[in-house]
């Protein structure tokens, strides 16, 4: 596998180049809040043993959180999952014929037993895919405890600031 | 893998025993082609190495169909699929919530570069997948074919013979 | 709030009464892997203050995850979400007309700035978001690790030992 | 809470600047009634104790309908509900992926107990919810009663006095 | 039109006796308020002229707020709005094959100018339409609005009180 | 084909006989209103050469409008439709996994050149073929336009007869 | 009601004049049909009193076929339908939220008693209301017959005379 | 019919030309993969007669996988089925209203007795639909295996080298 130990805590993969689009808000947020990360494209149908080898490497690489994003017959979350407990976030890629409805279904609908913890569809569900694990990781890291909190008051204060929507629109 | 050495050219395989109800109605078509077949369960998410070993090793076993069986965010036959080339044929189990919409996206949204050929949602799409089996192995076998004409036939004049619905109704 | 102190890290909240018959699953799975947890009805819509209040106290009552469950429009888990940075799990209970598509929606399609890690719909979801709750507890707790790890084992053999879906069906 | 006093009976509120784009309708036909209303930004998510405070001092503001337009999970009109006895009507704002399918029903799928009275998908719904505010106005004022039937009228007309659609096309 | 002048200044219409089922949770909300309504079968597609003549009617008879209850291609609270000012509140009746959707699209999706205050699908909907008729009437009705508030805050306290779902489950 | 010279104007057929529990509707209407009509199973999959030699053959036999009931991939409706210029009412009949919207939109959604006049779902559906046959048929037989004026004054009288829905429930 | 005496059998009405963009589609056929027809904007909700005296004369005025386009809501089809046993064939315009699923669903799922023959949504189902009405015509008239005839030959004669897709593309 | 005698073992067949747009995908694989192909329009409901003889030639022309191509109402790949024990892989072609649901509906859910092998809507489907096409012919063509085994490398080996999405985005 091609990924070298790192201290990053958080993994961002995803299916494909074209992914990136979406879950680059991912990767912003986490940047926003400090927190390292690394960033992959592995395709569960066309390096799915990369998938295998990246999962079951993912806990002693000390990832604790991997965040996945996919389209379509949304696959890489859930065999993620199934090959590591690392905790793993999907994040359902805005697909062009269903609009992500296949990708949520494919990624949500897991059998009992291996879990993934799904967001919303597209660049909000990436972005809040890095808040939650930043709020997992927040558990045990005062700092980035503190970092959220901060994040979470400004976006209020943007709101409570600018009540009127009626200015500069 | 538990799968021993067998002349089967056709494995139905599914992704939990109660998905059984579903997949026998595939077996049974095969056995009134007179096509021995194998029948295993393989989850994706719970027994992901055997998916793979599965998967690897099923062109030298001789399989040259894999009926593939799985509801919800149903990714047996896609992984499959990613891990051979033996021609995968999914069918899609009727879920609780979704009916097996959620299945049957996640099993026909394959992205470009692992097909997998999608039949109905439940038994009528179990049957299917073994008919269509059965016309593969046609290709290059005429007693198969023979068969299925047969069978074809039969359920032609089935109808042709009972054309009044009110019949024993 | 009636939630006296206490030393559960997980706490399990539903809408009404009637999603237990849901949310069990979620706490079943929890007693399987001895992890000790609270749980309760908090109905957004029909006790917001208790809501708000249950919220603002989580992280200083030592709750490290919430799992919430609500059908219909389900508002519960993403208000939590809004007023706490504990991480919130979210449950689609199955709904009567919609068959919980409206859960799924209500809770999986948040804003960007506030997350809910959502789950299946359903039974599924519930215990899904249990072992979810254990793999975030894992990250710091070896006994946790430990125990979900011999869970998944055991799951895998059951599957591995009773590979011919025919028998006992 | 920013909203001062303020004769408005009207309030118009939405879960982010954005929506304006939508709720501006709603603002468009109150002022074609001459109907005085309050717009403000009010995000459930973002701003959960302002959503709080404005539903608790609706009433003795003199705010007889709330309009609450929001998109996605949009819990801003079901929580207002929650929290005060005046009448709420809610607009959902169509969202980039689901179309607001997923807004109709976080809306409109709230449980018995706390009612939100719904209108159309975007701009349609925004401008019938202040057709609606101002029918339950005109209960108990004879101006806007007048009004309305003249607008209403005015519409009417313009479909008789134009009934061949290829003209002008 | 077989309807007599009353003092009910709430009216319950359903397009056929099988609505009742859904209808009647409309009509016990309002005895449990005190609140006098009449109740009638009233078709769109069967008797579409005794449609017009009750619209017609209603404001002189003294009608505040219409409940038209109605499913699958639900054209009754539709066509009541477009020939009254009177509010409409519509409730969408679970219809066979389609569950419903049919019913709430052909209710909310009204275009610009008919506003139908739309509620959730089934007795949950009918329920509500009854607390939200209330809550219009309490804004000039100091009773109605002590009952609601009282109402409201048992339901408010059925929960508060019985905070365990384990409880007689 | 086994369809013998008949006076009849009107043609039921369907996919299977197992269509003729939803079809037997489409009959009822056509007895109460005094239409012979000819009864058949053509199932397109299994029978399309009688399918077509069906078609061919319609003008001429003095069939004047066919009412075809199929579900799931239902192509019966339109391949009539293809076949002949005898005008095609077709009947989604209510599906195993998807209620009906898959035979729905199998049927109405055929493309500019081949229409098929479209029913209901279901029982209605079938009766409603039978009664717009009956429309169609009206425009040139007075004794069925005065039929179908008493059916319907009958309907409409039922409704004005029993206006209070409490009645017998 | 501003509809003159005319020799029409086929009339096109639509909600609004936006609708016309679709339903030119179905005036499109029926002039290269030699058919007249009359064009009308009709809206259920802005002008009923209209829609109900179009639909009362629509029998002596002649006319054999209602051709009716309306998107979301859309009553207009099924309100004529009840006030006349005249034909009426609906044609679902597609809408900006829901692509037409509302109309669609609004027009076909008529209860049992009032039929209304229902096309595809958008431009292919106006045009194939022309060839539906076309074809209700030709079965009492020999000149659309053979138009008719010729109109499908030209069409089947263009596909066959290009078979070669790859062709001018 | 047009087809002449080929060394083709794969016909890429449509409903019509503007299907090519998306069907050109199934080609340009093939031809990736060196693999000789028909190509032809063939509409189900304007040139029936040509499908049928289409299929009834399809086995002794040499044929042995048919792709179908259809959207809306895609009746194509079903009839071809119907008529041939030649395997069909049918591709949902992307319609303008309901994104190609209907055209995967009409195609995937096929009654019990006549398989089609469904691929996903859209172009990813065509160019899948050349794959599976490929593997069938690779059970008995070493050329073909040992191809489509260098492409799937190919595949593998450009995600494998260009892990980072952030590269050239």
């Amino acid at each position: 596998m091609s990924l070298s130990p790192t201290p990053a805590k958080v993994a961002i993969v995803m299916g494909s180049k074209s992914d990136w689009a979406t879950m680059q808000s991912a990767a912003e947020v986490l940047i926003e809040l400090g927190i390292e990360h690394h960033v992959e494209v592995v395709s569960a149908h066309r390096t799915p043993d990369k998938l295998f080898s990246f999962a079951e490497n993912a806990q002693q690489q000390g990832i604790e959180i991997i965040i996945a994003g996919a389209g379509g017959a949304a696959h890489l979350p859930g065999m993620l999952a199934a090959k590591t407990i690392v905790p793993v976030l999907g994040v359902p890629v805005q697909s062009a014929a269903l609009s992500g409805v296949d990708s949520l279904y494919s990624i949500v609908q897991m059998p009992k037993g291996i879990p993934v913890g799904t967001l919303a569809i597209g660049k909000a569900g990436a972005a809040n895919a890095a808040l939650l694990a930043a709020q997992i990781l927040a558990l045990h890291d005062e700092v980035i405890a503190s970092r959220l909190a901060q994040w979470r008051q400004q976006q209020t204060d943007a709101v409570l600031q600018h009540p009127d929507p009626r200015e500069d629109v």
